[in-house]
């Protein structure tokens, strides 16, 4: 049996079934970026990944596998969150990554691909959830850092304030023509400060009366 | 020749070219929000909208065409926006509009169909553009009566503050499975509001210092 037969539970970090997955992955990132979910092929990712067919069909089944298994990846390869000190500071970092990330030719085009995947696949939808829980949840505690810092409000729904930084950037993505500067970034984590100081993003309903 | 031959520059409002495009366009709408824009196919509209197939081809040509001209009808027949009297009032009537659309089962799928469609095709994008355009136009004078009265500073970019109130609404749809309820449109105009107030969406560079 060669490598590539290799099933579930032989996987090491850095062995070949690990190189395997990595030159997939790639290939299938690379063809969702080019061509969008709709033209996804197995036997297209295999030959891009130099890996035989019958190692993808067996190991992913289907390109929907195939996308959460990626978005799974996405998830595990996101940057650690930064610190400056200052909820402004770390959510401006964390805008301009996901700015640069959806400004990028591939990656945004990759991540158009798979929010586009996401509204016709409920398998897809899942696993799309989970990578955005993933990311949020990592950014989180810079809010509760900030409300033990006493920069805003105790009972903030942290993961509110980390989406409220990246819905206007995704917003600008699938809405408009207009660039996604770091300007943009800025203004989106600058809002989301603002708001979160107000007391918008206040859990419960008393928060939103 | 028949009145479904008819064509361009013969439409009247009321009449029956203008009883086919609603037949054709209500069609297209239902078959996007049943199974999307890959499966969407001309005659199955034809058939939906008990139309002949000859006049769907010669009046929309391809599918993009028809989706560019069911935005387009979508930005025509969009509500007017509301005026409270205050800024929180007329955005929290946006934001509840936008929140009804999306959480509406047909116009929820829709949506997330013309969206994905833009993803892959550069015509759907621009008349998907055209119609965020339209709507935006539409709400950014409550903005500019909010400067008038004080409410916020001046130079405040009205756009700005419009797409702030859609993307969390947007960004919940598209990557989460939580329900988009009145709290949320409420928090989303809350949140826009707290932040013109703070200037996060002053136009130019000094407004993203």
């Amino acid at each position: 049996m060669g490598i590539e037969d290799a099933g579930p539970g032989t996987v090491r970090p850095g062995g070949r079934t690990a190189r395997v997955r990595a030159s997939v992955l790639r290939a299938a990132g690379d063809a969702l970026a080019e061509h969008g979910f709709a033209h996804l092929d197995l036997v297209d990712v295999a030959r891009r990944a130099e890996v035989g067919k019958t190692t993808v069909y067996r190991r992913w089944g289907t390109v929907t596998g195939l996308v959460a298994d990626l978005l799974l990846e996405m998830a595990e390869e996101s940057l650690p969150r930064t610190e400056t000190g200052s909820l402004l500071g770390d959510l401006k970092a964390n805008a301009r990554l996901v700015q640069r990330t959806l400004a990028d030719p591939r990656q945004g085009a990759l991540f158009k691909a798979v929010l586009a995947a996401a509204t016709g696949e409920e398998k897809t939808a899942e696993a799309l959830h989970r990578f955005y829980d993933t990311r949020v949840k990592e950014w989180a505690p810079c809010v509760q850092q900030a409300v033990d810092r006493g920069e805003i409000p105790q009972g903030t729904d942290a993961h509110e304030v980390i989406r409220a930084v990246s819905a206007p950037l995704y917003y600008r993505l699938l809405t408009s023509a207009d660039r996604l500067d770091e300007a943009a970034a800025d203004r989106a984590a600058e809002a989301a400060v603002a708001a979160a100081r107000a007391g918008a993003y206040l859990r419960g309903d008393d928060g939103h009366a």
